[in-house]
């Protein structure tokens, strides 16, 4: 077996398709793992299980690799900026990184772009909320995902879970808008970048829902400046690998940036199936610093929606009811068990009909779910 | 950890990509992989290394899988029907396998079928094969495979080496072809068969050089007889997965099966890229009695071309040069050493326009074998 080329930091589902294209390009990665048994320690055969806030760990796992990438964004600056002192090149790195793990800074820092972001200040107590005015969106700067760490504040009583929670907060602005938008793009150290069609994505209870690529009657001059505006802020901000711009398309047709990931993103799973080049292959092509591949859509479109846990237990079951029900669509399950409303899985939907797409990809994902046809 | 779901004995490139398909299903397979670092073995987490020709060896690797199947086709069929008889169902089972290991009884099946083949006779002496006529191939019934035990004999002199090596010979009437072409099925337990499209294989030196999906030309009644006499097959001999019917075209336009294979084949890897499901998933699925996916063509074209080791050593750092030259082809690469000749990966291209998918994908594969532009 050659030598590992690349070690993952996280194995979660998003470590377990960077290992579908992997195997592919016949890259040998090297994961650390949470625990023996999460979703991609089933499938990377050279994996440690540990804590990756421990530099020792990431040391020992990274020690036979060049480049080190990252599942999430949760591993502390510091250790990264050891590695990459000790020669490793983690991509993305920590002066990147930064932006996609604090809110606050990520809004300075694009505001300081002249990239247009909700409004928003840091808030210390509920005076500066009140001074900020209400209706507001607060959120704790650090650590919040899948609408956690976020709540939607019309009056200040609503904002009681958010001081008590103790951290650090951030309010923004409640935006009236229309839909909600993803812009990817993956970016090589050597500066190339290539941009994913725009998608809009649907969410349920703060959680992605699902994803149609492309985003339906998207005005093309938006459609070029969410491109334009992912780009930019992955050249500006020195993101290597996936960058994921979600963004609010207004009511009164702007586009505001939501949220940054710096990593392979549920906005992107479609492209599996329905683009040239994964994002998953993407990524891993970025951060090796390969020449990227084609991300063109390989249908006019592609529809993505997850498997959140619900009434079925047993997923291997249900995978021969889903198929028998709607045989044309793309079935990826994480290995993971099933807890009410984790995604385990997502099924994608591709043709040149987006009702007909929708439905299947609905359909079969509801089997998953709730066993049941919708 | 789900329990495993499904064993796979021999661990080469199929079975590599059996679990690229796998991990999109999340199904866990275990393997039995012939040395610690074959091919699959890097990429199958759960995996035994030992002798699959050994009863007890494959014993320990199925103990807790109810399904059983092969990256090839050498396992003693005795074997598989002591594992039958334990209770595990092998997928092909041996009555089935048995025609694709051994050629006289392949030829003495179909012809029983009336399935069209090549005039063949077994032959135990040059006295027998003087008068079976010449010119002739002369095959091992068992164990040939990429060219190897196969001599095409003009004068009885060529036929030494076929005699020397003192195994059982049939010789075959050396048919004037137009081409080779491949018909691939998948057939579950439960009767349901699909059909991918008819591919031309072009050969070199007796391998494999390079698959195109469709076969360019076909008359459409070729096409249809060739599909139906791999469903027929597949049905009448009781496969249960994938199942390869190479074929001739002959100069006179009639199709004779010249091999059977019962397991992902060299002439369906262009499916992971090119068809709706690919041969991995749909060989999973119908082993495991899951529902088959659709066999359609994402594309008018696609064209595969084998990377045979070549003077290129170091196919990690050639990645590059490859993807460089060409971004728009699908590169996969085994995990194998490179030796003279040996497949240790391939190159698929599509598009709308054949020539120009036959340029990427051969650029690409020659950028991996020889290292520099054909």
């Amino acid at each position: 077996m050659p030598p590992p080329q690349l070690a993952v930091i996280g194995g979660g589902q998003l470590a377990r398709m960077m290992q579908q294209a992997a195997v592919g390009l016949g890259i040998h990665l090297r994961l650390l793992a949470e625990a023996p048994d999460v979703s991609a320690a089933q499938v990377i055969v050279d994996h440690v299980v540990g804590d990756y806030t421990d530099l020792d760990t990431l040391r020992t796992v990274v020690a036979a690799t060049p480049v080190v990438t990252f599942d999430h964004e949760h591993v502390p600056p510091e250790h990264l900026r050891t590695l990459e002192a000790e020669g490793h090149a983690c991509r993305p790195g920590p002066d990147a990184l930064l932006y996609a793990q604090d809110k606050s800074d990520m809004r300075s820092r694009l505001s300081g772009l002249g990239v247009p972001c909700p409004r928003s200040a840091v808030i210390a107590s509920r005076a500066d909320l009140e001074e900020f005015g209400l209706p507001a969106v607060v959120k704790t700067t650090r650590g919040g995902y899948d609408g956690k760490g976020v709540w939607v504040v019309r009056a200040m009583a609503d904002a009681d879970a958010a001081f008590d929670s103790g951290r650090g907060l951030l309010a923004e602005e409640l935006v009236d808008f229309r839909r909600e938008l993803s812009a990817l793009v993956a970016r090589s150290p050597s500066g190339q970048v290539v941009a994913y069609p725009v998608v809009e994505s649907r969410q349920a209870d703060g959680v992605c829902a699902e994803v149609i690529a492309p985003a339906p009657d998207l005005d093309p001059a938006l459609d070029a400046q969410a491109r334009a505006m992912a780009e930019r802020i992955a050249t500006e901000l020195g993101v290597t690998g996936i960058l994921a711009v979600e963004l609010f398309e207004t009511t009164d047709g702007r586009l505001l940036v939501n949220e940054l990931a710096m990593r392979p993103h549920n906005t992107g799973h479609w492209t599996i199936d329905g683009a040239h080049t994964s994002q998953f292959e993407n990524h891993l092509r970025a951060v090796l610093d390969l020449p990227l591949g084609p991300a063109g859509a390989r249908s006019p479109w592609a529809v993505m929606v997850n498997i959140l846990g619900g009434a079925v237990d047993d997923l291997d079951a249900q995978r021969a009811v889903a198929l028998a029900a709607v045989p044309d669509v793309r079935v990826h399950l994480y290995g993971k068990a099933v807890k009410a409303g984790r995604k385990v899985g997502h099924v994608t939907a591709y043709g040149p009909d987006l009702d007909d797409a929708l439905f299947r990809a609905r359909h079969a994902a509801h089997l998953f779910t709730d066993g049941v046809t919708s």
